[in-house]
């Protein structure tokens, strides 16, 4: 079945392989009128591009966005926005000894047991760098959502037992951050910490948290479309991600009504809340106030440490994966999250356009 | 936005409101031939009903099924199957006044801002009660994937601050303990803390957790369609569910690649793992071992304790909110996490029929 | 697969059997604060009513609607209004005969190729009862286009030989006439031939106009959603009709690019054409002149003549259909196809709300 | 909205203009398996490539695809299928022209109105160029079926007034015409009525008929994804179809049940009909004879000749449209009917393999 298909009314079809000739994404749904071009799309792109800190893989990509289709003098038009992203240096000899056996942590054995057989070089479509296509798309999603005033903004939480500090923190500090942590003493600490995981020949997992202001009351559908359901579905579809939280999260199942429930309050003439356990979201709707979002990720699978598994005659053997590999994925991951939570939040306020009456009829002017 | 349907090629579409009429659903998409009656169906929503225990709302219903169409001779045609369940015990006049307030930590405010009015009475079509659709379609997944010897079992894993110990966990307690817990001592000392939490006017959240076993390897789809990402989507849609995690979760992003990584080995010709922190799921899709998920719950927004609000007329008050409620949902939740699961499980393995050339050509007989 | 469910934004879920006990759907995506009742929908479903001339079928049914869900004091509230049609005077065993054998032009065939078995109960889900599902669905979405003045009127163009002569029509007429012909002349005619139809055992088909006043200019989209594309969707599926055309329809491949084209031209500061052979859409958007759509319908496949077929047994043998049965559907099946426009429309309406920039950023305020 | 996404199990995504840097398409829900390369897609595109006779535009395009993921050693992967034709001669300075006025018969004006404004340059993405990316999805689908024995056929069935005799038509001839007339009489009249139409500077339409051989019976969804149903929108989203009819079509309109109805025997053990009027489709399902479809395409609304039109400023002209057109598109549409019958058909096919619980739990060999 078609799996390469996000969203309903925004909708990205995403393709392209670790190591083919590229990976792209067509964007279908995006209004006509935004001013786009390569250079709105690229600096989402860098964010996550490979080779930049010695925590990334060293293969070097310069990450590349064109734009084929969809725009007329520099403006969407309406329809689908084609944009493509060459693999420049795709090594596929590193990977012809994977073919024999099936890495644990990986999609190797259930590809093969799904598909039949895989594309064995760099992981093929099962790679990291399918979420080129995520940022491309999510990047056009953040620019639209910029212009009435919504702003997504993720950021390293924890790597390993690392964990930023609250009083520590501001957003200035994420970029000035190569792990993306808002917090610059537990950035060195998780410097630190990685070094030494690296030296082990080992990798590291982490939390990534996402924070969106700006997002009006009443975006999400009842029921089965809730607003957190769908950012739930699209940030557990990046891979390595393992558990998704909204506001207090799994901490709220410890909590008791009186501690958890957010009282409201108005003052001048706007609604606010005591707290925000919620996370913004209430009944599956926005609620007007910050949505926070927590994804837990993995350790990177691949690692140089000696492994067991079996291999494609059926023997069990031991393995010590070769390759170019990330230690950590965590903050090359942050403009995954947000292009994910970008891409949702504006395919449920554009269904939210049409679920009232009288703000159907003025539409139609009637 | 039509947010009330669930599913691609196994799909519900579910209607009512706590205080209409009823609770429907119908089921469009079972295949024909499965033996089906009323009382196939009507187990699984006496494991959700109201009023069995004193830690749920006193309100009685009955809830009992009946089947409007898509059988015939008592097996499904392959054509829609309705069900309804008729609300008994409706009493509206308990919820008059909160028509003129927004509770906290409810879908009140949120539902007039989206919609621009409300029926509040019980909530409405955000109270808790639209699960029995759930439950009445998920019975019909679990039926099915029975066929094929998968199991979805669910219990609570904790409540409050009291978790179960696996070592005193049995299938047979779950049944036994009347809060679905499968360790009868920590059953116990969580029926403790909930009369001592109903003693202070307040409610309690938790954790259900959801074993799926005889899952065959290779279902999902890769990239936005994977196994894990629709189980969230499906769960975190549950009213109430703040969190959702697959295999070691949160614990993950805390543990480097080598402890978290599961080694194969193939033993009597069958593949193994040696432990299970992926929770059956590699790349998205199913990897042939138990798929472990889990929910946290936050506790019943609705409690005695005043809190602070405001009203329709914009002002600030305080409220103590009336009616018939549950000081925890965690225990009658337990089978609504398990229908969530086993309707996207049967979804996926429905869709991964039409995934390879070899399988479709066999299908088709050539 | 689910194939009761229509349409994406505004979409109905129905369900039900000729002899089960009852016909229903479920309208999710309906926008709330629509004043609506059962009196606004009877009207409709009393269109098609069987009985009420002696060219339907002499079943009796009263075809009453009851409401269960989704609206609260009068209004529609924005969440799912389910609907139910009883079955009064089912009478299975006229149909037990049917069991063992195929009838010609029915589903009976290939139900079972289908499904392995078939509920033959007066063809169970192939039955035009299902068809009350659609006009429950479509007289919400009639209001609803009411509301920024839409119109959709349906009417018999022909019946077997007999067509309407456009100048003797009227839109009075199409009530006055027992057949739905605006030609009254013709009407009359049409009734002598089908009293001539009967008399030889056999039955007639025809063809109905839809005409669409009122159409906002730019609604559909572009390549595949289309608005001509979903209108013949919509009315293909309507069970017996084996042809759709817009405008000049199958006319147009006769004509030359100077015959069909429609010439533009301003007058009162408003934009017309000269002619319209397009029926109201230019590259599948509507071109704010009238949308002008034909169905063709096939004769009644239940006549009382003599036919070939073979039975269960695989024998070939003669039959004599019995039962309840119209010698014409194409009067009853006028407000279907209303019906069908109507939802599509709508659904296509609400998809465009979200195709600009600068209709987004004032949507939401900015 | 998203428009350009066809299909629901095998999915394609389509894009680009006219004249910008190319046309592609991602195939989502190939199987794995089948073997592909552009050798085995190139021969359909050639079927609708430009410039290939004097009754085509004069614009030269090679129309080469290039594969650029979803293939690995020769072998379709089961992931996303990316596919682009560069344009290698678009001449935008020949329409800056069009951008001050609304061409008859064309998309300018309600793209116009949609959008607030449009690429202009050779009708952007309302260009019969989209269609490349549909014969190139379509080739594949037909690439699947053919495994299993399904043959798509379609040709000229009539351009203008000139018709084909079956009597004289064979499978050999298609090819041999230059106007993919099966009858080569018929072919040479309609040759000399082009000739006339294009020195009169206007332009033809035609019938494309379609057939289709060696269907299963059973395929198709009940009620509303009647496989006739998907069929009339897939070709109808085509540009300039403006009519769609299955077998015996508007025709049945005029004929009574007992002409109409196709007589069913067992002959040799196999089920056949007598005749088929019903063009292979009862009730929305195949029936294991030939489907036959038709489609009327409206005449090229490019022409030399004169027409009235407004311009964007609101003044009535008179305008002479220049350009590299077609005089008739039929010949090359013929490949572009028989893609999306071939997508359409093949998608049901998927649909159709979890429709029954014998066949379910024998594919997951329980």
């Amino acid at each position: 079945m078609s799996g390469s298909i996000y969203g309903n009314l925004f909708r990205i079809s995403t393709w392209g392989e670790s190591h083919g000739k590229g990976i792209g994404v067509v964007v279908d749904g995006c209004p006509a009128g935004l001013f786009l071009t390569e250079e709105s799309i690229q600096p989402y792109l860098d964010r996550r591009k490979p080779g930049e800190t010695k925590y990334s893989t060293p293969r070097k990509e310069s990450d590349t966005v064109e734009i084929l289709s969809g725009t007329f003098e520099g403006r969407t038009t309406g329809t689908p926005i084609s944009m493509i992203v060459y693999n420049k240096t795709q090594r596929s000899r590193d990977y012809s000894e994977i073919a024999s056996y099936y890495r644990p942590g990986h999609a190797d054995y259930t590809f093969d047991q799904k598909y039949g057989f895989r594309d064995y070089r760099g992981g093929g479509r099962s790679s990291g760098r399918e979420t080129i296509a995520r940022v491309a798309g999510g990047a056009i999603a953040s620019l639209i959502l910029k212009t009435i005033g919504i702003e997504v903004n993720a950021y390293t939480k924890s790597i390993g037992p690392i964990t930023i500090d609250y009083g520590k923190c501001s957003k200035e500090n994420v970029l000035k951050s190569p792990l993306y942590m808002p917090d610059l003493d537990a950035s060195l600490q998780a410097e630190d910490f990685l070094t030494n995981t690296m030296q082990n020949k080992d990798s590291a997992g982490g939390v990534v948290e996402c924070i969106v202001s700006g997002m009006p009351a009443g975006i999400g559908e009842t029921v089965f479309e809730k607003l957190d359901a769908n950012l739930a579905k699209g940030v557990m579809s990046i891979g390595a991600v393992k558990g998704v939280e909204i506001g207090s999260g799994f901490q709220a199942a410890t909590m008791t009504g009186s501690q958890n429930n957010d009282n409201f309050f108005i003052a001048d003439s706007q609604v606010h809340k005591q707290t925000n356990h919620a996370g913004g979201i209430l009944g599956g709707l926005s609620d007007g106030s910050e949505i926070i979002l927590r994804a837990a990720f993995k350790p990177t699978p691949s690692i140089n440490k000696t492994q067991q598994t079996f291999n494609t005659m059926g023997e069990n053997i031991d393995i010590n994966v070769k390759g170019r590999h990330d230690p950590i994925i965590v903050p090359r991951a942050v403009v995954v999250v947000e292009s994910m939570v970008a891409m949702t939040l504006l395919d449920m306020l554009f269904s939210n356009m049409c679920t009232r009456m009288d703000k159907f009829t003025a539409f139609y002017h009637q």
